[in-house]
């Protein structure tokens, strides 16, 4: 048996290491949110290291320090032996000029990997093992496997209200958080799922012409054929730098802009990115992800959309009303002013569905005009009323009635433009939206009354044929519920750019239009507040 | 309003497709078991298709069809405008020549995500979901993250055993099925957890020398610092084609082979490579996938080891009661003959951990050599007997003497031989393994008596060390329990090949060595079956 040799002095002094630096560059390849570092297959530290393609490696250089998946390259022109390759967002991530010199090693686990596999076993987590968990997220320490072992193993049910809070706490902690030094910041939030609600870019320039402070950050659409942030980004910039936006908004009491450049609760951002692929929608992250976003952006009075209907996220009253308990408790543990209005989520809100249908039914309703959708302005002008109600001048029930005089006299159309302009308006001209080139009529199959209309499929129809990517494209509705049609008549109008879009949107609906056609007595009616 | 035009009549013809063919090309890059497609940000269909980067996509060229993640390329050498690349494995899987036209669109859900879904709620699926899913798995229709939130959603407690059962029906149906032709084909396993724990590669020899059928098939190591495959792989050649295999245990009765060429339970090895940068282990997998493979290698007969130990995977009698029941209700539904033998696992089996040592501590037993570590001799003779109990001409309780009688008299050392042959032999010296060049003593520091060893700290250090990967690297360990040590004794000698791997292995043992020194009474002592 033949002894090896005690580990030589130089092992220490870091020798061994100065040999493998190598010299940095950016690879012209897009792999997006993914950190890709690429080797060349005869680079020695790749085989002294013991790499594997798709090894988590970290590369550092200088201050510069970042994680990436190992792609193994064999042509010396992409990167050669004395190279170190980064894809393009990571590249600019890393921060580090081309030439550099740069060494890799193997990523460490995150610190949080044993909290993360005790939750993925059941137990409980405390303050500390979130704090820790979204930490790593926001970070980028986690891989997309551990991101998403995470988001499954705190899925739906699998965590108590106060873990929820430990979580929400943990992602306003993880980014930056917004001062507005006034005693009350109000903002609305829906959890989602009814194509066309578009009632925020109503309700904000609403609010702030009563004299609210209401300074909205949206998401973008996730599984939905538009967000409030794809709309609006039909009519204004919304990508606001931080500075920018506190200006706009003490100058207009508001803005509409989008929420991801401001770094609040970025490991939200993160774990959307793999939510989004998974069309993964989790109660718990729901919750976190919403008030997280809204306490870091300083908000301390909130109005929460809570939709019910059969195709809605929750389908009946004593789902939301253990919704709306969760998100109160989250809420007050946070110390945020929270009030849960429960909706009619039946079918669509509006007619337009996709970025640039529902700017023009929004620009209709504030311009009072006659083709507005009386559901979209009224469900706008009730939410409204209830924020306006936050005003500790205005009495309760007085709300509605201040709303609708800020609409019908215009000052919500002006606040609108004051805030368009001051975020930078886009050249259109709201008498003449450029829909999608393309477009298919779905009729009615028979005579009778619409007794149904799935939000699912037509949010499915108006995705397949663009939205939100291809802002002009989508689905305008023309028959709501408890209209009657008869056969042929047209039920909605698919909108596209591009002709494979179009045949996705009419082959979904050759397997169901989303309308149910039946009897008037078989019209459901609502039993909600609006 | 402007009206869109009606869609051209050109839409349905095809026409539009055949113009966005591409040209295929192998981009020189390795990404190992993720496919990537590379196109080039300025090539039409790219614009046209709205795909994005990391999108997933499905490219077809006549027969070919494969799903793979989407890379934008912005350098035309990489790929041009009229060319589509695919990642080195994944235009060899795609199997298609360079140069030919090929064509890109969006992949479509996997058809089993809704059942994955609803397991990710919490609901018990059934066996059409579970062989939906795994055949989705195995035909590389899930994405990492797909994969990861399956494994998640079905991880310990969340199955029932029924659930276990179809999964593990579903997993051998997902490839191939080996018959043997035989009324008996025997195996052994064990659940893994303890480092050194090499008794297949001594079990198999002494069967097959009784004349049982013994086609072993073996994993490499997952979390651990070796498994039978990297362990057998020093000695010679487990690679085999099926027909190879064939024709060795034709002529052998047995052969030690690496499990993952023979196409057996290929949805277990897609798992895999999303529990293994995990490190995730679960008992539903672990049960599916020992199971799924040992009934597709054709076996009929199987010995299953369970180790205890506060560091072993199972920790105490009731969990490892549980976990029998469980395995023996899955193969009795299998029509699997099962024996769970449960064994003593408070420390490692044999002296070597890493592949080399372990193959030096099996040669050595082979060959009744003074030096041979005597409890892994007793344990493998131990399985080894209650395998050979399996044959009916033998009586109960006799086993154990029949395999001790084939070991000393050489013959099983023979059968190695001829096993090692007909595999193909690795040109070694086994009075001479050649260690990793570089060796650290750990050392115990005060004087007493080894009342614990940790498993998972020394199985760490090995693979810190550089095991498996490095086959010469790994821990021998100098000192077990209920010895006797004084200061400064050697408690084990960690081996590496490279400086780094040192330096990492030193790093954890300053952590803790993994030895506890303490009192003679404070000894536990085992209470099992040996």
């Amino acid at each position: 048996m033949q002894e090896s040799p005690v580990p030589r002095a130089s092992l220490a002094s870091g020798e061994d290491r100065q040999n493998l630096d190598l010299k940095l560059k950016q690879v012209a390849i897009d792999t997006h949110l993914e950190n890709v570092v690429y080797l060349n297959r005869d680079c020695l530290i790749y085989r002294i290291e013991g790499f594997q393609a798709l090894s988590k490696v970290e590369v550092v250089s200088g201050e510069g320090r970042i994680t990436a998946t190992l792609n193994v390259v064999d042509d010396p022109y992409i990167v050669g032996r004395d190279e170190i390759g980064l894809s393009e967002d990571a590249f600019r991530r890393f921060g580090v000029a081309a030439g550099a010199m740069a060494c890799v090693r193997h990523a460490e686990k995150p610190a949080s990997i044993g909290a993360l596999f005790r939750k993925i076993n059941g137990e409980r987590l405390g303050r500390d093992d979130y704090h820790a968990i979204v930490k790593d997220i926001s970070t980028g320490h986690y891989s997309k496997i551990e991101l998403t072992a995470f988001l499954i193993a705190t899925n739906n049910g699998e965590l108590d209200r106060d873990e929820i809070y430990y979580l929400t706490d943990a992602m306003v902690a993880s980014g930056r958080r917004l001062q507005w030094s006034e005693h009350m910041v109000v903002d609305k939030h829906c959890i989602g799922g009814i194509p066309g609600n578009r009632t925020s870019m109503l309700v904000v320039p609403i609010v702030a012409a009563h004299g609210l402070l209401c300074p909205k950050t949206s998401s973008r659409a996730i599984t939905s054929p538009a967000g409030t942030a794809d709309t609006m980004e039909v009519l204004a910039n919304v990508n606001l730098d931080q500075e920018k936006l506190a200006a706009i908004v003490r100058e207009h009491r508001a803005c509409l802009a989008w929420g991801g450049t401001a770094d609040l609760s970025p490991a939200d951002d993160v774990m959307i990115s793999v939510e989004r692929p998974l069309s993964l929608d989790s109660t718990t992250q729901m919750i976190a992800s919403i008030l997280s976003k809204k306490i870091a952006a300083g908000s301390t009075h909130l109005i929460l959309d809570i939709p019910i209907g059969p195709s809605a996220k929750v389908k009946s009253v004593p789902d939301a009303q253990r919704l709306r308990k969760l998100f109160e408790y989250v809420a007050s543990r946070m110390s945020l002013k929270l009030e849960v209005v429960i909706t009619d989520g039946r079918q669509p809100i509006g007619n337009g569905i996709g970025p640039m249908l529902e700017a023009r039914d929004v620009m209709r309703v504030l311009e009072n005009d006659a083709r507005a959708p009386q559901d979209l302005r009224h469900k706008a002008l009730h939410l409204a009323g209830r924020m306006i109600e936050f005003d500790p001048d205005v009495r309760g029930g007085d709300g509605y009635a201040i709303a609708r005089d800020i609409l019908e006299s215009g000052r919500a159309l002006e606040k609108m433009h004051a805030i368009i302009n001051a975020q930078g308006a886009k050249p259109f001209d709201h008498n003449n939206f450029t829909l999608g080139r393309l477009s298919h009529e779905v009729v009615a199959a028979r005579d009778g009354m619409v007794i149904g209309i799935d939000n699912l499929q037509i949010a499915q129809v108006a995705r397949l044929a663009g939205a939100p990517k291809v802002a002009n494209a989508g689905v305008d509705i023309r028959r709501k519920l408890g209209d009657r049609v008869k056969q042929g008549d047209s039920l909605y109008t698919i909108y596209a750019e591009y002709p494979s879009d179009l045949i996705f949107a009419m082959q979904q609906c050759e397997k169901g239009s989303g309308y149910l056609i039946g009897d008037e007595t078989q019209v459901s009616h609502s039993y909600l507040e609006f």
